[in-house]
Formats: C-alpha cells, sequence, structure tokens
C-alpha cells in the first residue's frame, strides 16, 4: 500500500507531469540522476569556506577536483594564479586559482560563457544545522548540505548539462568562468575580466551566471538588480565621549543631530523624502505590469520567513515592484555610539549613522549622492545645531537591468517551456549583483541569470538545500537552454 | 635671579597668603608635607585596580596598609569580609575587605564619619600617560600618578588630618568607613551599610564623602546631586535581521522608528519635550542664584576641556544650573544595530534605544517613568508602525539634595574660610553619586561631599594628579573642619 502511495506521489510531481519525458537528452539525465546526487555528495564534503585562511587550501582542492571533472568530460582548461591575498596586515595567504574552460570552438557556432563559484558560506553543526553541513543528506527530497544551492549544486547541474548535451551533439561553444572567492567579495576577478577581455572572453556572445534562486516552484530568470549607494553621516560635538552626569544639559548631543538626520530619510511609509530622488527612476510600463500576474508570490510566505507583521505593501505586485524595481532606503545602524547590552552614561562625541539607497535605472549615482547631500546638509543647517556635520557616499553600486529580448533571454524562455511546460518568471533581485554590472561594463556583453536554486534554499543559512527536483531538472534546463541558444 | 623669582612665586602662591600660618595646627602639617608626599608615593605605589582579577590581591593588599596605618596613628580598626564575587559565569575571584575604624569614643562629643575608597581605575603606561602610572611623579608643584586624586590622596589627607588633630586634642569622635570596590560598583557596600545601621553607625551624627573635586581652584563643598532614570526603547520589526537587497522598500523598519522616537525625546536646545517633565522641578530661588555668583568658572577651560565648540547656555550661572539643577537628556546609542566600522547592508530585526534623563529634586522616578512611556507610547501610536514597541526604565536613581545648613555644612564653610580666607563654593554633581543618596536613605544622616579633588585631576583618565597645594591644604581642610566640627 505504502509502496503504491510512493508510485502515485511521484507520478504526480512536477519532474513528471512534464510532457517532453520521453525525450532522449531528458532520459540520459534521469538515467545518471544517482550519479550525479552522489557527486555533488563528494563535492559539498570538501569544505571550500573561502572565509575560514586555515581552510584557503580546501578551496584551493575544490578549484582542482573541478578542473579535473572538466577534463574528464572533455573540457579544456586554463588555471589562472591569483597570487596572495593580505588577508590580515603582514598575513598573506594564497588566492585560489580560477578556473577558465571551454568546451568547443567552433567560429560559427555562438558561445555562451557561464559565471559559477565553487566557494562556500562558513558552516557548522553547531550553528542550528540538523544535519553535518558538509555531509550531503537526502530528506523529503532535498539534499541538505553547505554548497548545494550555493553554488556548488548548479554549477554541477551546468557541467552535467554540458556533458548530456555532448553525448548527442553540443551546437554552441560553451565557456566557464568559475573562481573560488564569491562569498568573500570576489577578490582579483575584475582583474581577471579586464586581462582577459581580447582573449578568453573576445569570442563570448552571451554571459550566463548559475549563481541565483527561482523566486518560486517556478523557474526564474533574473534580468534586472538594484544597485547601492551608502552614506555616512558623521557627526562630531565634542573631542572625546562626555559623561551624561557633567555635560547633560550643557551641550548640543551629536546623537541627538544624527537621528534628527536619519529620521528625515523616509515616513514611516517607506517614502524616501529626499527632493527629487524618484525623477530618474523608469516609468512603469504595461508591458511591465503583464511580467508581474502570473508570478508565483505569496506574502504569507514571506511573512512566514521573517516574521514581520505587515508589510508596506499589500498585493503581490506592488511588494515585488518596491523590492525589485523602486528605491528604498534602509538604515543600518550607528558607529561611535554605544552599542552594547546594559547601560553606560555616555554622550558620545562622534557618531557615524549609516544607510543605503537601493537605487534603480536610471538613477546615477553620482546625482544620488548629490541630492542626498544637499538634502542633509539643508536640513542641518535648518536645525541650528554648533556641531559638524559630514555626508559621504561610501559605495555607488550601480543597478543592472539586461534587454529581455535579447537572444539568450528567448533562448532560456523557450528552455523553460520545454523542460516545465509554463512560461518562466522573470525577475529581479532587489539587492546588487556585481558581477552582472561588471561583465556588462567591461565586456559589454548581453548577461542573464539562469540559476536553479529554490526560494527556500537558505545559502547563506541553516539546513542549506536544494531539493531534487531542482537539481535535476535544473539540470535539463540547462541541456535544453544550450539547444534552444543554438536554434534561435 | 632665577632663585629669586622662586621665591616671589612661592610668596604669592594661595598656600603662602593664607592668614593662619601661625596656626600650630597648620605648622605641623605644613613641617610633615614631605612625609606625607612619601606616604602618598608608598600608597600609589600598589596597583589597587579593582577592574582587574588579576591585580586583586593588590587591593586587599593596600586595605591591609591602609589599615595598619589607621592602627598606627591610634585607630580602632574591624576588617568586613565581604566573601566572594562572582566575576565571571563560575568565576569567583574574592572581595576585599572594608574597613571600618574609628578614633575617640566619648559620647559628649560629635561623631562624623567620612567614607572613602582605597581602590583606582585601571591605567597602563601605554594608554597614553606621560609617566608611570604607579609611580608617584612630582612635576610642576603636582603629584602624578593613579589614585593620587581619586581616592588615595584625599583619604590619606584625612587621616594626616586626624593625626595632626590629635597631637592637640580631637575634639570629635571619627569614625572611617573604607572600601576597596568603588570604581566597579561597590559591591557589597549597600548591605553593610544596612548591617551595621544600628551598630557601627548608630552614634554617627554625620557623614561625609572625601572622594570629590572643586569646581575651581577654591575649595567647593557638593550639597547635591541629580538623579538618574535611563530607558530601553525596543522596538521590533522583523524576527530576524533582514537584507537591505531583499527586504529594503518592502517592511517597517525597525531602527526607521527608533529614530523617530529618540528624535521626538528634545529639540535641538535640549529642552525636554516630554509633557508635564518639567512640573516638579524646584523653582530657582533668589537665595540659590547668590551661590552662583562667587563661583570661579570658566567656560572656556570646559570647552578646552572637551573640544566642544558651543554649548547650550552662554553664562556660567545659566550653564551650571544646567548641569546642575536642571534636568536634561541625553542618547547614548542603540543595541541590536550595525555598529562596526565599513558598511553592512543589514535591515536590523530588533534594536534597543537607549536614553537617560538626569532627573532633580522634587522629580520622582516613578512619575518621569509614567510621562516618559505615555509621551512616546502616544508619539508611537501617531506613526501607526505596525512594528512592536516597548519602553522601560531600566534604573531610577534619584537625585540628592542636602540641608546646607546642617552642622557640618556650617562647619565646612567655617574651615574654608579658616585655611583659605574665601568663601567656599556650594557645588553640585550633575551626575548621581548613589552613596550620598544612599546614606541618607538608610541611616536618615545628613550627608555632605567634602573632596580635596581639584577640576582637572583627570581622576578616571591619563595623567591622573593631585597638586601639591590641594594635598598639603587639603589636608589642612580636613583638620580645621574636625576642630570647628566640635565648636558648632
Amino acid at each position: 500500500m505504502l509502496f503504491i502511495l510512493c508510485i502515485v506521489s511521484l507520478l504526480l510531481s512536477p519532474a513528471f507531469l512534464s510532457p517532453v519525458q520521453n525525450d532522449p537528452l531528458f532520459k540520459h539525465i534521469d538515467d545518471h540522476s544517482h550519479e550525479y546526487i552522489q557527486r555533488l555528495k563528494e563535492w559539498v564534503a570538501i569544505e571550500s569556506d573561502s572565509s575560514d585562511p586555515s581552510k584557503r587550501d580546501q578551496v584551493e582542492h575544490m578549484m582542482q577536483v573541478t578542473k579535473d571533472y572538466i577534463l574528464k568530460i572533455g573540457g579544456k582548461v586554463e588555471m589562472v594564479e591569483l597570487g596572495d591575498q593580505e588577508y590580515s596586515p603582514g598575513v598573506k595567504i594564497p588566492l585560489p586559482s580560477v578556473i577558465l574552460a571551454e568546451f568547443g570552438n567552433d567560429k560559427t557556432k555562438p558561445t555562451v560563457c557561464f559565471y559559477g563559484h565553487m566557494d562556500v558560506q562558513p558552516a557548522k553543526k553547531d550553528d542550528g544545522w540538523e544535519t553535518d553541513p558538509y555531509v550531503l543528506t537526502e530528506k523529503d527530497s532535498k539534499l541538505f548540505g553547505r554548497g548545494t544551492s550555493d553554488d556548488k549544486g548548479q554549477v554541477l547541474a551546468l557541467l552535467h548539462a554540458v556533458e548530456s548535451v555532448m553525448k548527442f551533439d553540443l551546437p554552441v561553444n560553451v565557456k566557464l568562468f568559475i573562481e573560488g572567492m564569491e562569498e568573500v567579495g570576489s577578490n582579483g576577478l575584475e582583474k581577471i575580466v579586464e586581462e582577459k577581455k581580447d582573449t578568453f572572453f573576445s569570442n563570448v556572445d552571451y554571459i550566463v551566471v548559475t549563481d541565483t534562486p527561482w523566486l518560486s516552484t517556478k523557474p526564474g530568470i533574473t534580468y534586472g538588480a538594484r544597485g547601492n549607494c551608502y552614506f555616512f553621516i558623521e557627526v562630531e560635538g565634542a573631542r572625546r565621549d562626555l559623561h551624561s552626569g557633567g555635560f547633560g544639559g550643557t551641550v548640543y548631543e551629536a546623537m541627538s543631530d544624527l537621528v534628527y538626520l536619519l529620521g528625515v530619510l523616509a515616513d514611516v511609509n517607506g517614502k524616501i523624502l529626499i527632493p527629487g530622488i524618484y525623477d530618474d527612476v523608469l516609468p512603469v510600463t504595461e508591458q511591465e505590469k503583464e511580467l508581474y500576474k502570473d508570478l508565483i508570490f505569496d506574502l504569507k510566505d514571506m511573512q512566514r520567513d521573517s516574521g514581520v507583521s505587515k508589510f508596506l505593501h499589500s498585493t503581490k505586485g506592488d511588494l515585488l515592484m518596491h523590492r525589485w524595481r523602486f528605491p528604498s532606503v534602509s538604515i543600518h545602524g550607528i558607529e561611535g555610539a554605544f552599542s552594547g547590552s546594559g547601560t553606560k552614561t555616555v554622550i558620545p562625541a562622534k557618531v557615524i549613522g549609516k544607510f543605503s539607497i537601493r537605487q534603480v535605472p536610471k538613477m546615477k549615482p553620482s546625482v544620488v549622492e548629490k541630492q542626498v547631500s544637499n538634502y542633509l546638509e539643508s536640513k542641518f543647517a535648518e536645525r541650528k545645531s554648533p556641531n559638524k556635520m559630514k555626508v559621504t557616499m561610501v559605495i555607488g553600486a550601480q543597478p543592472w537591468l539586461a534587454n529581455m529580448s535579447d537572444p539568450q533571454y528567448l533562448a532560456a524562455r523557450n528552455a523553460v517551456r520545454r523542460v516545465f511546460n509554463v512560461e518562466a518568471d522573470m525577475i529581479r533581485a532587489g539587492g546588487t549583483i556585481p558581477i552582472a554590472k561588471n561583465f556588462e561594463d567591461v565586456l559589454g556583453k548581453s548577461v542573464m541569470l539562469l540559476g536553479i536554486g529554490g526560494p527556500d534554499d537558505a545559502p547563506h543559512g541553516q539546513n542549506e538545500k536544494i531539493s531534487m527536483y531542482n537539481y535535476i531538472e535544473g539540470t535539463k534546463l540547462y541541456a535544453s537552454f544550450l539547444q534552444e541558444l543554438a536554434s534561435i
């Protein structure tokens, strides 16, 4: 009885409802799924935590294992050495190699380059993991382990896809650009992209980043990301911290000025009060609105995940637009004030308030910087405090927005239809994706984010996982994409 | 020539302009000043830093040295053991003994009990000291070293005064209550005061605290202190910290609510905006205003010391009244937000704003608590944020105000006139002096703060010092006080 139920539930699972089960490419992938899971298990076991200098050899080992596998399935590999990283003053540790690989070099075919990474976030059983993070554990058709979703599982799905398509015919040239320092800021990567612009990257037509999640159980293609203008407001009231007993009531307190300035950035509903800040935001088009209609997204899931009692917006479309395509301001904290537990009767002398504006196309960081500075300076002048105030923009990361009619987007949407029999979710990231903007700026190529992670994979958290469905059907998605790209 | 100049400057120094140089008591003190300095040198050399558990034996050693000296000059001593302190969970270290001592027990005489402490603040040469903090160093008629002013120098001046007066006749009974944990919160002291209420303290008429500075080069008698109502405002917006990329623009941020609430506490000029907060503040009397007229106090000195460019008040009287006898509000910091250097794109889930109100007679902490809570709750309700907000008063320390016509105040003012030929500065403390309020509440005795520290002694800072003038003339002040007290 139990057996029959299992069979029925397997038949009803989305993978088995797909209309293309007789596709020999997909059959090949299904037939090898156990091998794919076994390989992910081996790769997850390598503790390639790039944040931990004592595990740097494991990251390099992971790069070598990846290289060996690419060679085994017929790719050509160049390992680029990046030299040393100054981990702390006077302490140098080697940076892991970067993999540049290629499958095929036929000038008549289009060339697609995939980006991924083999390093992982830190993970310890003690952090609250239910299983050993470095022992892949299958439970309820999910594969738990550090790196399963971010990004070993996604890179492996791609490699298995390439291998599978090659069993038939690889209709495009495939290049791989795989690093081992993504989780700590991709040290040295920009430099390589610059250096290899006219060699490795010269014949690349499309760039695909594999390191992204879907919005729901439906595949999502990411075509945009917000930027980040990060500001410091420094207010200085005294040369040294003062005691509230000896000075309270006699001085203009820096903290008082700072909370005033942080308080005039936005109203309670998140509307930014800086004049002109919305001027350059692209208007929402009817066509864009359409994209939001079919997205599977439940505010209640987001609520459960975050513990937020009420959002600023009550409909799916409004909420996602404000996450993805409207600017927002967030106050992150204050440096220089008392931040410990308990009590301290200090009047902080110099405090630095930190906030950032997630800006969107076509907002320019240089314009935002000016708008913010002018506004805060005029607000501070109105206040007539004798303290010193300084506004600095310390990060000015640009937003990114791709052209969805580029061929690789069409190919990806076709691939989603073919594997899943649905229209792909066209989605954006609320945060910044520096690598996408960087590829676009330096190489002038079309960039797309086509990942296979689930929305609840917890890539940086405890109990990271990828579902078997995403892992195996994601392999089919990458395989189909390679074929579809050739026929656009 | 140089020699003559030195003689002239010595003759012009305040000590030598005093009209009482022929007083045999003062002559005795002057004659022994080298010995007094030598003893201070020996006591400063003992690193009785109560904050450092590895130096706890030095604190106990200091208590024993003090006991031995009291015995030597004819006092009776009881050492009270306080048992262990739980320094950190599971780690116990012994608390230093407390000295209860007495000189004389004549029921016909008044009894005065002095409080002081023998522990010191931490000090290391590396902190920026120009000399070894534990080697008393004389320079420009100042004695540099940790504890010279706070409080070894003041206690020694008192002991030398008692010894000197005894050479003639001790007209009052003197008791001493000396502890070794003042700098870290006077562990166990309240309990002893309670326990010894009906024994050691039963015949005490007056309590004098030796641990205070003057406002200027003129002796000051402290008759009041402000209280402290310390508040936490906790705002909770989510269950976990959120990323500003994924959530910025979709949630009501806790930090945004918190800076709003901290921003409505006071206006830019320090005026507290909480309704009713000034209702119970005692009105300034004409007699009180008189007290401020002769105070030697230069705003420019305070400015130099603090690096503050402009104060909230421009006259000496206004400024000191706002430091001492009007309430003030200070914002100390925020717990739970990003407080490090650099950048972090976090939306903090739960933040705790910390501020305190220095309240003054006759403001009651329980009333202040209600006024603050009601105000912040109504302001938060107006804002219509769905986040959770909670106001808690975590400290409710009362202000203290003595009756300046109590006999010990008259005796102290007489003593100042006798030694310095000036009227004493009648001053207050802007901070709280828990020990004063505690003595008054538990014992119901009149309390006075008669210290001999200078206003620029840097008792908790680098290069702590006491001037030779304050140390030796301060000894005369204590000696005179003992004699004057008998004749009131």
